[in-house]
């Protein structure tokens, strides 16, 4: 296996391989075969399109060692930032060979002498990017997972420990909100915005949510509005000058979300408060967010990214963090709260279905299914 | 005299009128002339281009009252923003009649029975913005005035309590810096960026410095390395592949200033640290900041803005971290390392000069001498 690098945070934002901390990629390919478990593994040994690179392959697992577990994966998702790994453009990347996929559920089926805090049947899901959650068995460290309560539905699961995550940071972690506050965002209808709207709604929090116009726009915005989205506007709309007739119902927005960039995130610094925090996760539209020295200066907005790979990296010495943020998702879930976006299920072996889909579209999710 | 609006932060960045806090332009005109000093004060009644609003007028002072000070102008710089208050476009704007000038040094003459921390013959430079210095004589609050020792030049006193105060805070404020790190600025050749180079020398920090390209590039390189600057680059050298060599002999930049905005400060972020920060504290190229969601996301970049007035009403509850800031600027004036921006010395009747020269270019200060 090829030697990694070491990761550095100084690296960024070129391309940088993963630490030489232990992480379960690491111990996809068994380096010889004595009486080991196989797995079914979409593995890749290049970038490129993945049509091109990737293939399904039987692979032989590590034994179990004393602190590991070995799970059984029952459902991973494909999303846009798996396509950019494969392709060699994301931020980070795994050394080759690979496994895709960084999201996904797993069922304990067997644990190390060592391990304490997993038992076979337990549902997991990975702590980090980078798992290589497109297979049907892996081996790893017990502390390569977190655990997920088995009462919430499968999708829900599987689509947790990403967007669920980043919407859950996001309005946690800038600037104090409470109840009665105002959330704007923009790409309001990705599986983030959808995470956001169902979070803030119970935490108390008003959205407003811009969406682009479409031909089926009426009912986005009821569907939108049933996950409890308070007010959904086009971004045509928000440049209208009547448009502020809106905010005199509702506080003008402390934080802002923007996945989109260029004039999407433009149109939303011009609506929020005095003091507000502006947060990128995303940059859809491939454009710069332009941003107004008067905005800064006399309206002391703040501008700042969010990306949830490092957040988890930030607190890997301390996975209790990581592990309440995930319960307590888990427990919103249970509620009736929060829900997994639309998703479509495709067959593990017809994962180029799923690829072809989301390549051409990001709008909906398409979840790998184990069995 | 017109009844003064809140002053609301929640008003910002639309115009805004000073509150009703005490303040000492609020005491320039007598409501009666009963065996008053007078003053020869340079007022303005509506907004508009200068020469058609500001006149040199003769105007009564209150009486001095138990906690007043009644001080003698000595020296007022012209600065852009006093233009942008007489017109009317700041974002926060004096109740009229007013008097023009936010920044100057003044002697005391007399003192109130209950002002124990001032007497005649010191120094005072004005706490907020909106004293109205263009006069000969004020009379204020004790409170509405800083003391600055007398043994510095008399032009450092008159110009320390706006752009160097602008660069010590943001230098002290964003991020820790410690010495041997480095900050990076466009427009360095302002008056805030002299002082930011200096202060930054006194720090032990290093700073690189962006200016355009002009005839005499050469001889303000060798001016601004005269101050401390260490590197000094155009435009245009910044964004060569090969100013990556000089990054190679200093650490990356983990503070960006701009006073630009627009492409100036976009080619600052392609240099910036992981985890630095960017303030904003003008906008000379009238054009938004474009900032790329990579620098968010990625590579951790927080976006800000800083404004002095701001800060020194955030402040204002306890004037002694602004009597601190003072101070210490003066210290550095002492030890000859911070020297005031090259000025023009305008006799104050010949008013019209300083501002007709502030109006054409930014680059050199102009000072009003009362005498």
């Amino acid at each position: 296996m090829k030697k990694m690098r070491a990761f550095s945070r100084l690296q960024l934002p070129s391309i940088a391989q993963f630490s030489d901390v232990s992480r379960s990629w690491q111990r996809t390919f068994a380096s010889h075969a004595a009486a080991q478990q196989a797995s079914e593994a979409l593995v890749y040994k290049r970038h490129g399109h993945y049509s091109d690179v990737l293939q399904l392959e039987k692979v032989l697992l590590p034994l179990v060692g004393d602190e590991d577990i070995r799970i059984k994966m029952l459902a991973a998702p494909v999303n846009p930032a798996d396509l950019n790994m494969l392709q060699g453009t994301y931020a980070i990347l795994p050394p080759f060979p690979a496994v895709g996929g960084n999201e996904g559920i797993g069922e304990v089926l067997e644990v190390g002498s060592k391990v304490c805090d997993a038992k076979p049947g337990d549902w997991v899901i990975p702590v980090d990017a980078g798992f290589g959650t497109w297979r049907t068995e892996a081996v790893c460290k017990v502390t390569d997972v977190i655990p997920v309560a088995k009462d919430i539905p499968l999708l829900s699961a599987a689509t947790l420990g990403v967007n669920p995550c980043t919407a859950y940071r996001m309005l946690k972690d800038f600037g104090t909100l409470k109840p009665g506050d105002t959330v704007i965002q923009n790409g309001a209808n990705s599986a983030v915005g959808q995470a956001v709207i169902q979070i803030a709604a119970a935490m108390g929090l008003n959205t407003i949510n811009i969406i682009r116009d479409r031909p089926n726009l009426k009912e986005l915005k009821e569907k939108l509005k049933s996950l409890g989205a308070n007010l959904v506007i086009t971004e045509e709309t928000l440049q209208e000058p009547e448009v502020t007739n809106l905010f005199k119902e509702i506080r003008k927005p402390k934080l802002a979300l923007n996945c989109v960039g260029g004039h999407s995130a433009g149109n939303l610094l011009a609506h929020m408060e005095y003091g507000s925090t502006m947060v990128t996760y995303g940059g859809m539209a491939k454009k710069p967010v332009p941003v107004p020295a008067k905005s800064l200066i006399f309206k002391d907005i703040n501008i700042c990214g969010f990306w949830m790979t490092q957040w988890k990296r930030n607190n890997m010495h301390d996975l209790s963090k990581i592990k309440a943020m995930v319960a307590e998702l888990a427990e919103l879930v249970r509620r009736g709260q929060l829900s997994a976006p639309t998703c479509t299920q495709v067959p593990f072996q017809d994962y180029k279905v799923a690829l072809d889909a989301t390549m051409k579209s990001y709008s909906k999710k398409h979840v790998l299914m184990m069995e």
